[in-house]
C-alpha cells in the first residue's frame, strides 16, 4: 500500500479508479454481508427465535446485492414492479419477497401473486378489493396480506422520510379505525389470508424508543383483532435504523435496538395476556449504506471569499447532485477525504461541489480538506450505498456511475457505468 | 372533443394516453417554438438589432427540441459533454453552441474546440490555463472565450438556484478582482480570444431589476477592461426568466424585461461613454417549461384525517418524485387538473402524491380537485417541461416516462419511455 492511498476490501482506490474510472460507487461485499448477518443474528438472539429480515431494496437494488443478502438469510422487500422484477431476476424465491407500495397497479399485484410472494402489504382500503379481484382473476387463493398501520408515531430524520404521522400517504390509520376496518374487510375476502400487521415509523432513526412505542400500538390492535376472532400471527416493525455519515457518529446498534424491542414486545404481550407474535423487520440503509463509498476525481479548485469575509475552498468533482441528491434533498451531511496521497498538514474549510449547472449542486456542505488539494486528486465520500445510485439522475445529461463490487472474486461492475450513447439511445430524434 | 377531456395541440389526452400510456410528458411543439420566437423578437426589438438567444438545454435537451429552437434562430447553451454531444447529434453547427460549466474536463473542452463552438464560458482562473493547453494540443487558435462574472447580485427562487452571490461555486468575483485578473490572463494567452463577459443571477426571476443591476455591474467591468486596452464585444445577461406554475400567475414577459434591460444598458453605456455591446441571453425554463404537461393515471385515493382534525384527500398517481423532484427539492408549487371527464361540482382539499416508497413523494402539495376523483382518472400537471424529465431518476426502479411531441406531424415519442428491461440491462449480475 502506498502512503495515503485509501484501501477498500484490500484494493487501493488508485488502482480501482484506473480500471473503473470516476465517479464510481465502490461496494465492500464482505461488509454488506456482515451487516445483513448482524441484523439476522441480533434479532434472533434478542427474540430467542428466527426473525425475518427483509432487505428494503429501495435503498439499493441490483441482482448481485439481492443474492448476497439472500445468501445471508435475508428476504427482499420490494415497492414496485421494477424492484420485484429485479428480485425475480436475481432468483429470489417468491416466498422470500414482500411487496409494498401505496399505489400498486393491478399488474404489479398480479406479478406478485403469480410469483407467490410471501406477503403483499395492504396500504389502503380500496387495495383490499383490488388484490382480491386480481387474486380471483388468477384463481389464486390464500394470498398472504399484511396491513400497514399508521400509528401516529414518527421518528427519525427529515420530514419527507417520516412515515407514520397521520398527514402522509402511507398506511391505514389506527386513530380513525381504518386499520381495524381493513382487518374485517380482509377477513371477509375469501381469496386473502391475513398474515400480520406492519408498522414503519421513519428513516435514519437513532434510538429504540419510537420502534418500541409503535410496537405497543400495533400489539394493541392485534389484541383487539384477536378478541374479535381475527388471528394476527406476525408483526413487522419496519426499517429506519440510522447509520453514521460523519466522523464521530455511530450506526444504531442492531443488538441494542433488538434487545429493546424484544423487551418492549414481551412486556406488552404479557400485559395484554397475548402470545408473542412472529416478528419481521425491514432494514435497507443500515445494510447497504455504509458498505459503499463514492470516489470522485477533483477538477476545479476555487477559493471563494464569502459575504462575511471568510474563506471557503470550493472543490469541484466529476459528479454531483446527479449521483448524490441527498445533500440538497434532505439537507444530509457527508464527509469527504483525500484518497490518493498524503495531503499537506494544513487544512482549509472546504465545500465539495459537483459539475452540474446549479448552485445547489453540493455533495459535502462543509469539510476540512488538505489545503494543497488539487485537480487530479481522488476524493472519497463514505456511506453512499443507500439512496445514492438508487436516486441518481441524468441531470445535465451526465451518465450515471457504475457500482463496483469488491471482495467477490475480482473487482467487477455489478451495475454498469452509463455512457452518453446510452442516453442518446432514448432520444428518438 | 368530449366534455371535460383536456386537449393539447388539438389532441385529446384520453386518445394520447391510450397510445402512449401514462405517465407521459406531452410537448406542444408550436408553443415551444412560439416561446423561442418571442424571446428572439422581443430582445431584437428592444435593442434595435439581433440579440443572440442561447437555449439553456439543461432545462430539457433532446435532439428534436434543439432542432426546433434552432430553427427559430436560437443557439444552444450546453453545460456538459452529454449536452454537447446531444447538440452535435441534433446537427446544431458548432458556432451556434456555447459551453458552460464550473468543472469542465479536458475532454469536454477538446470536444468543444474540435466542434468549433461559438464560445466557452470560463468559470475559474485555472480553467484559462486548461483551455489554453487543450487549444495548444489541438493546434487551435482564436478559441472564443467569455468570462463568467460573479456580480454579488442574486434574485429569484430557491437558494439552490441563485447563482451570483459570492458563496457559491460559479464564476469569477467582481469584488475580489478575480474577474479582472481573468481578463488579463486571457489577453496573455495566445490561443484564446475574449468575446465577452457573462452574468447569470438566478432562476425563476419575476422582475427586471436584478437583471438590470447585474448588467450595470458587468458594463462597469467592461469599461475598466477597455480602458486597459482589452476589448469586450459582448455581454451575456444569462437566463432565469420566471414562468407561471399556478393559476393566476403569469410568465415574466420577455417584451417587458427586454425593454427594461435595453433601457438600463443604454443608460449605463451613455454614463460610461461606452458603445452598446452585443447582447446575448440564455433562457431555458421560460421556453420549454410551460410547453409540457405531465399526464398521470390516478390510482389509490385515500381520505386522511390530519393531526389538526382537518381532511385531506391523498390522490396517488403512477409516477411521482422520479419524474418531478422539483416539488420536494425546491418546495416548488404546481397545480393539477382532472383531464378525462367533467368532475363533480364539489371539490376537496387534495394532495397529489406518487407511488414511491417515501412520504416526501409529493407532486402537488395542495390543490382543489373534484371530490369524485377516482382510480383510472387522468390527472394533468402543467408546466413540467423544465427540470422535469431532465432531473428524473429511476428511484424504486421505476422506468422514466417518455416525451411525446404534439404538432410536428403525427404525435410521436421524441424521448422513448424506459422499460424495466432497460433498467436490468445496466445490471451485470
Amino acid at each position: 500500500m502506498r502512503a495515503g492511498v485509501l484501501e477498500l476490501a484490500g484494493y487501493s482506490v488508485t488502482d480501482l479508479t484506473e480500471t473503473f474510472a470516476t465517479p464510481s460507487f465502490l461496494l465492500d461485499v464482505a461488509d454488506l454481508r456482515a451487516r445483513a448477518a448482524r441484523f439476522r443474528d441480533a434479532f434472533a438472539a434478542a427474540f430467542g427465535r428466527p426473525v425475518a429480515v427483509y432487505y428494503a431494496s429501495k435503498a439499493f437494488s441490483s441482482t448481485a446485492v439481492l443474492r448476497w443478502v439472500h445468501a445471508e438469510g435475508l428476504r427482499v422487500d420490494c415497492a414496485t414492479g421494477g424492484e420485484l422484477a429485479t428480485a425475480l431476476a436475481a432468483g429470489i424465491p417468491g416466498e422470500d419477497i414482500g411487496l409494498h407500495g401505496n399505489n400498486k397497479s393491478a399488474g404489479e399485484i398480479a406479478t406478485a401473486i403469480g410469483a407467490g410472494v410471501g406477503r403483499i402489504v395492504i396500504d389502503s382500503l380500496p387495495e383490499i378489493e383490488l388484490v382480491a379481484r386480481v387474486a380471483a382473476d388468477l384463481r389464486a387463493s390464500d394470498v398472504p396480506v399484511m396491513v400497514r398501520v399508521t400509528t401516529g408515531i414518527h421518528a427519525g430524520g427529515h420530514e419527507f422520510i417520516a412515515t407514520a404521522h397521520e398527514d402522509q400517504k402511507f398506511g391505514l390509520s389506527l386513530a380513525t379505525g381504518a386499520a381495524r376496518a381493513a382487518l374485517d374487510a380482509i377477513a371477509a375476502s375469501p381469496g386473502l389470508r391475513l398474515v400480520g400487521l406492519h408498522s414503519h415509523i421513519g428513516s435514519q432513526i437513532m434510538g429504540s424508543g419510537g420502534f418500541a412505542e409503535a410496537a405497543r400500538a400495533v400489539l394493541g390492535l392485534r389484541a383487539e383483532a384477536e378478541a374479535a376472532g381475527i388471528e394476527v400471527p406476525e408483526i413487522d416493525l419496519g426499517g429506519g435504523y440510522g447509520i453514521a455519515y460523519l466522523p464521530g457518529e455511530a450506526d444504531l446498534d442492531p443488538a441494542v435496538v433488538a434487545a429493546d424491542l424484544a423487551g418492549a414486545v414481551r412486556a406488552e404481550c404479557a400485559a395484554l395476556g397475548a402470545s408473542v407474535p412472529e416478528i419481521s423487520i425491514e432494514p435497507g440503509r443500515s445494510i447497504v449504506g455504509p458498505a459503499m463509498v463514492t470516489v470522485y476525481t477533483v477538477g476545479t479548485v476555487k477559493p471563494v471569499t464569502t459575504e462575511d469575509g471568510s474563506q471557503r475552498l470550493y472543490v469541484s468533482v466529476d459528479g454531483g447532485m446527479s449521483d448524490n441528491i441527498r445533500t440538497i434533498l434532505y439537507d444530509a451531511s457527508y464527509t469527504a477525504m483525500l484518497a490518493n496521497r498524503v495531503g499537506g498538514a494544513e487544512t482549509v474549510r472546504a465545500r465539495v461541489v459537483g459539475k452540474h449547472c446549479e448552485s445547489g449542486d453540493i455533495v459535502v456542505e462543509e469539510v476540512q480538506l488538505p489545503a494543497d488539494i488539487r485537480a487530479g486528486d481522488l476524493l472519497a465520500v463514505p456511506a453512499t450505498g443507500a439512496y445514492g445510485r438508487s436516486l441518481a439522475s441524468n441531470y445535465n445529461l451526465v451518465p450515471r456511475p457504475g457500482v463496483v463490487a469488491l471482495g467477490d472474486g475480482e473487482p467487477r461492475e455489478i451495475v454498469r457505468r452509463e455512457t452518453v450513447a446510452d442516453l442518446l439511445a432514448l432520444d428518438l430524434g
